[in-house]
């Protein structure tokens, strides 16, 4: 096996074409049984296997940087940085990441969990290379999905007037997790089409093709000879307008071309644009098949490709009730940012097709289109993960508290994610949206719940509203309660009080299995309810357990509101207060001393 | 005065061109009459009076709607929307806003304080009347200074591909607050200088020029045609790129022209840009002379277009201080997003070219680029008013946080600020940063402490850096006290304990000439010194005053802190919980009760 014997990233420079293409085969193999045991991001890394080889034969890591936009395509180039033997342990606690970490690896330049900031990042580690005099590349590569975002937009408008040796590679699969979408899915897709280039490129590989070195000179006329033809051909393209250079678009699984264009690139004295097509999947047949659902799965049979059935999930759920209001108002209306079928909106999508809406990875927009949306009389729900709705701080802000607009926000995976991992986890919402006037917020632990805060935020409240609730399916109980705003659980003459909120009624309803103490559980959580507050501040102890930041948080306000009035008892918060690593959501949660031996622990006065 | 027979919004519609000419002459006199007593935004408005003019000609407000980006450059858009007589009132308590208000008037159509928003509002407002079959126009008016924002971006790519009647206008002025930056700037002047459309313009003005009514055939005829002809002469423009039709460059104090382009607009079945090129100032020469200056004025003399002296101020300060440390530290570099001027950064960006980045308004990319020269081992400062620092708040746990770097923020307009009013109020960073891991917080009240923390931050912080501080000038205090994380002041013996922080320990200390009790002030605010906290929590009552929102904010901290250390005193905070309208600094906080008397009732219990 060739992969085994490369033992520094720099090894793989000395393979000859068949011994490389060898390796692209033993890449995938080794990609496919490994996400078939771990889960994780399969479809996107099938499709960089040559790039990400390519980029390894070129640039010299770590001196060089290259950053991944979105980082899930960065399997290939961990199994190429001396972390081969560990990938069994992807996703996993105390394993190595589903996405680049510094932490983990030199090799790892920048995080890159949230799409559409490696231009950003890039740059900046680029002037920072011109300011020190280190004539090293910076190369980003991005998806086509991240193309949506404005950052990177951000980023090609500063990049795009400077000298710097940063590389953008646009590696285009038409895809994002869904299909991509927006005026600018389209441009591509006409770019990409564009066929004069490959006939020069063709033309002039005849002549330099058989030279094993190409050198500076001739790669230089051939760029300018390039230049010229295509100036004549075509019209420029966008990412000239910003100041790229642009070359291709190319096929992205030819290691042939794509060493050919780098090395094109890297003689360039300006920030240049590689397009290149690839195709996600490849060499998966069912990953080829269905991207969408091996974009992030997990575990999977390698032969057939079946994924285990996924079981009930507040996505599903959400997606259903949404269909059933929307049936009977036609003011509803769903907004996505990249995530159809992930916040279960597919059938809705079909269903109502003029009312549905996927942005593209633009969550700002999202937010600052639903205001306008129901500026105009519409009920607009966003659907969301959590950790993403941090894009759209200023605009639930400034363009829809402010004005005092309806705007429903779906947010989904709220509180730990589990096997994503720090970047991903859903634990801030909360505070950043308790700060702001015009919100409420519900945290639904049931799908009932759920729906009831639905109907409630169409038809009852005012202004933005926040319905969050967690990955997965919902917390089971024993005896199912009518939905409320909150609950009084447990043992109602203790004098000792938990509260808690969400999905983490479950880890409260086990201790108390032990505890035996009164439960005040809350589905609304912002404004907070009077009579809740009444049946706290009048207990001699009082723990909160919060699945999410204490700065801002939930407790606090509780804290806030019974100080306020006169308590003076025992009172105790646990809560986050660190950036969450990637484990299960178990795990997590015990980590975090939020699991119910933890809270029996800490009730008891033993933690 | 033709101005003052205008009784409704439609009565501007039965001007003749003579009439009309007169109107924008009446209308530039009324402004500069106005904004020299009342302060406020001058040379933007200045370069909209025709494009506010002919709008209001061809829409039928408040059916069709126009929305302002960014919203300052809406005062002729008050005036003649039944707001004259209350322009003297601009920006004063309980007067006109500054900024379109849709509370204010049924003519605004969406808020508009922060740049770059109207597409996807605009888009959002369109979508539903669509939905609804209601036929009318939606307008939305953007400054080239906002077309750096990545959110615009995001709004074009997502309103490109619809059939919506939706028209753009950019009103390109070359200018945002300062010069504009980037490669799209760059673009644009390319764009600006092409000939061929005029050309073509003028002859078929000729044809259709005394032609009372345009017919609809006629004109889709002459887009038909110029289409063809841009085809032949032109390379496409990225607005069309991006799906927009693409009408202009012209001139936009040219009546006639903007007339007519707006009659073409109005007759496409898509989205379309109109680009007209105006002069930021037009027609009052020191503010063409000098239109940063008059950007956003105080009161001026209008014969000689002199502007009151500034005072000493945070602003200035800290670019003077920043000079100091990069003059012995080559790290040391400045980003503003459009801001250079008003963060103080002028001198430093001529001293320093090479370190400093002026990246548009682009507060996203800011933090990320940010993160990226701290990657590379530079120690950026990013000077930014804590309204925009929202637009960044994902990149700052994403990008900056998580990975720990050292990226410092300086944050200017911290706190109340008068009267840019509700949009524009820096209450909301000590919550959202809090909410953060590896943030630290300063919170100077005067210029001795800014420096002194400015060093700390660059010699002994780790991680995300805020440094805020408000808009004006230092806290002027007795007895000058050397710089440190916190004080404790007034008496040391009392059981009573005010707590605060910032600028606000300037009402306490007032308050306190008649209470004599015991104060805790704080210039790091996170995380908060384990010793201070035991000054606090041995007291009776503590009484916190917060000038900022009170979730999440510092009090909240301070009660957890306490609290959770077992203080069973009086326990009361001071903080704001709504969005706090235009007036002065003064005026809000007396109204939010944290003025020094109404410091004095709370404590003596009175309130």
């Amino acid at each position: 096996m060739i992969l085994e014997t490369l033992k520094k990233p720099d090894d793989i420079k000395k393979l000859d074409d068949k011994q490389t293409n060898e390796l692209c085969k033993e890449l995938r193999e080794e990609l496919i049984n490994t996400v078939s045991k771990t889960g994780g991001h399969l479809a996107s890394n099938l499709g960089a296997v040559e790039l990400t080889v390519a980029l390894h034969k070129n640039f010299c890591l770590p001196k060089d940087k290259i950053i991944f936009d979105v980082g899930h395509q960065c399997y290939i180039h961990k199994m190429l940085t001396g972390r081969l033997d560990k990938m069994d342990t992807l996703r996993q606690k105390g394993g190595i990441s589903g996405f680049p970490r510094p932490d983990e690896s030199e090799y790892d330049a920048f995080i890159a969990g949230h799409a559409s900031n490696s231009v950003s990042a890039a740059f900046g580690i680029a002037e920072a290379k011109r300011e020190k005099k280190d004539n090293s590349y910076v190369v980003a590569v991005v998806g086509d999905g991240a193309i949506s975002g404005g950052l990177i937009y951000e980023g090609l408008n500063n990049a795009g007037r400077s000298k710097d040796k940063l590389i953008v590679v646009l590696n285009d699969n038409k895809m994002s997790i869904s299909k991509n979408v927006g005026a600018m899915s389209r441009y591509l897709a006409k770019v990409r089409s564009r066929s004069s280039y490959h006939r020069f490129k063709v033309g002039t590989e005849k002549v330099l093709g058989h030279i094993p070195f190409v050198g500076r000179k001739l790669v230089r006329y051939a760029v300018k000879f390039k230049k010229a033809l295509k100036g004549m051909v075509f019209k420029s393209t966008i990412f000239e307008d910003l100041g790229f250079t642009y070359l291709g678009p190319i096929d992205g699984h030819d290691l042939k071309k794509l060493d050919y264009m780098i090395k094109l690139a890297k003689n360039e004295q300006k920030p240049v644009l590689l397009h290149i097509n690839t195709v996600k999947g490849k060499g998966y047949s069912p990953a080829e098949k269905t991207p969408n659902i091996f974009h992030g799965i997990g575990a999977f049979d390698v032969e057939t490709g079946e994924t285990a059935d996924s079981s009930p999930n507040f996505s599903a759920e959400f997606g259903k009730a949404l269909i059933g209001f929307a049936e009977n108002d036609r003011r509803i209306c769903a907004i996505t940012a990249a995530m159809r079928e992930s916040t279960g909106l597919d059938d809705f999508s079909k269903q109502f097709k003029s009312r549905f809406y996927d942005v593209g990875i633009a969550e700002g927009h999202a937010v600052t289109f639903a205001s306008g949306l129901a500026k105009g009389g519409m009920v607009p729900f966003f659907a969301v993960y959590s950790t993403f709705l941090q894009r759209s701080y200023d605009m639930i802000i400034h363009d829809a508290a402010l004005q005092n607009l309806k705007v429903i926000i779906a947010i989904d995976r709220a509180g730990i994610v589990g096997a994503d991992g720090e970047t991903h986890q859903g634990v801030f919402d909360v505070s950043f949206l308790n700060a702001i006037p015009n919100v409420t917020i519900y945290s639904p632990a049931t799908f009932a719940e759920m729906r009831f805060d639905m109907k409630k935020a169409i038809y009852n409240d005012e202004g933005v509203v926040a319905i969050r609730y967690p990955r997965g399916n919902e917390v089971k109980l024993d005896n199912e309660f009518t939905p409320a705003d909150y609950y009084v659980l447990g043992n109602e003459k203790s004098d000792t009080v938990i509260v808690t909120y969400g999905r983490e009624i479950s880890e409260v309803l086990k201790a108390n299995e032990t505890l035996d103490v009164k439960i005040v559980h809350f589905n609304k959580i912002k404004p907070i309810d009077e009579k809740a507050v009444e049946q706290i501040r009048k207990a001699k102890k009082v723990f909160v357990f919060e699945e999410g930041m204490k700065s801002g948080g939930f407790a606090q306000a509780i804290a806030s509101k019974i100080f306020e009035k006169g308590f003076s008892g025992k009172f105790s918060i646990t809560a986050i207060e660190k950036f969450v690593a990637h484990s299960t959501v178990k795990e997590a949660l015990t980590d975090l001393k939020l699991d119910s031996e933890s809270i029996i622990k800490k009730v008891k006065g033993e933690a």
